[in-house]
């Protein structure tokens, strides 16, 4: 089944944008997913075709209407899969959510400008705020595009020969151990040794230990739950990981 | 001066794109920041033009060469800015790194594809990784240009009359309080009271009690740093926010 995604946007023209290229690129022409962005100011009344107006209480910005907004996520949302709104207020995107969008039949995103959204129109939805992470970009679309290139290639057949699902980041928990390829030796620094052994169980061990070295240093938070949820493992499966009864 | 940004990668017809829009593309038109997009296949030396090879140790995927990539750096960083690489193992991007970067002459980014960049050149170029949060893109293009984004809206002269930097997410460590516009009763549901008040004092307490309530609900991590820095700065500023000396 073809995935559905719709864009709410004041800038249309930004879609597909970076997902006409490489592997979301790949995926729309072989019709794995489908996209379309619609044009808020459509569905403006006045002949100004008038999207937002000044804050009530005062202050910068502009805010967009609640009766414009409501009126393009009618049009646009297909119903069959999440409203989402990206804002700095809300959930925090992570590899989790973006597997539950995935795993969805349509995902539609409402892009803001200016100071925001009327409160009113994402209460009266229902809409799921997500947020990229702690920072402010100049609208909602930026966002969209890297939310969306994330739940595409999850989508099944979108990745290819040379791209990889497996062992990557946050799949295991924890942050990727370094890579090496070809030349073995560049500007006189040799790749590891063990990598050139070709005894697996040493690849792999190294691997993993270097993983837990990244993580450890780099993300104390990552590691924290790692750690917790290995513990958690040890305690519940008696025996250890193959299932053995240790009695 | 002119911001300087640099993005080197396999995938040059994706900039601007949606940079050539909206507040980025206005301020491109402007001359306040320059764009180049170096295609790291430039500096392939093969006749195939190969910039990747099977990773060492074995495994799935593909690993840009370090060599090509090192090429790659070498001609199109400016060395008056940092060299950042994009990748989910790195620094994650919050609001204090955008200004960083903001206050920098140029910004180089290094974006990744296939399971990522020889070590090897990370290291030997003192490469700054960021992570745009914890999910997997198919590349860091996506990243590269929510990155750009933040960071040209900050450059002085790049948000215009409707735009606004004050009092926006994050700037004072709380989410944003909840905005409305016209019209003050949609669907039978109205505006705030109090925003209709033209009590400034009354609207300013009614939005911080909202975003406190907002930041302490949704992002508890967010609420104990700045009730934290709340208690430090009562302990440290005698006589409160004035400096009025208590004595």
């Amino acid at each position: 089944m073809t995935f559905r995604a719709c864009v709410l946007t004041l800038f249309p023209e930004m879609f597909p944008g970076p997902l006409g290229s490489s592997i979301p690129g790949r995926a729309l022409k072989a019709g794995l997913w489908e996209l379309e962005a619609l044009d808020i100011r459509d569905f403006a009344t006045d002949r100004h075709r008038t999207v937002d107006d000044t804050p009530f209480g005062g202050g910068a910005g502009m805010v967009l209407r609640p009766d414009v907004v409501d009126a393009a996520i009618e049009a646009g949302w297909p119903k069959t899969g999440p409203l989402v709104y990206l804002t700095p207020r809300g959930r925090v995107l992570d590899q989790e959510l973006v597997r539950e969008f995935a795993a969805q039949p349509s995902l539609t995103i409402l892009c803001g400008r200016y100071e925001g959204v009327d409160e009113r129109v994402l209460e009266a939805r229902e809409v799921t705020e997500v947020s990229l992470g702690d920072f402010v970009l100049s609208g909602g679309e930026p966002a969209a595009l890297a939310l969306l290139d994330a739940v595409v290639r999850l989508l099944p057949g979108a990745l290819g020969a040379t791209d990889s699902l497996d062992e990557e980041s946050f799949e295991n928990g924890l942050l990727e151990y370094p890579h090496y390829t070809r030349p073995a030796v560049w500007q006189g620094r040799s790749v590891p040794e063990v990598l050139l052994s070709g005894h697996h169980q040493k690849v792999s061990e190294w691997r993993k230990a270097r993983a837990e070295a990244i993580t450890q240093t780099r993300r104390p938070d990552l590691w924290a739950r790692y750690t917790a949820r290995r513990a958690e493992f040890t305690n519940t499966a008696v025996g250890g990981p193959n299932g053995e009864c240790g009695q």
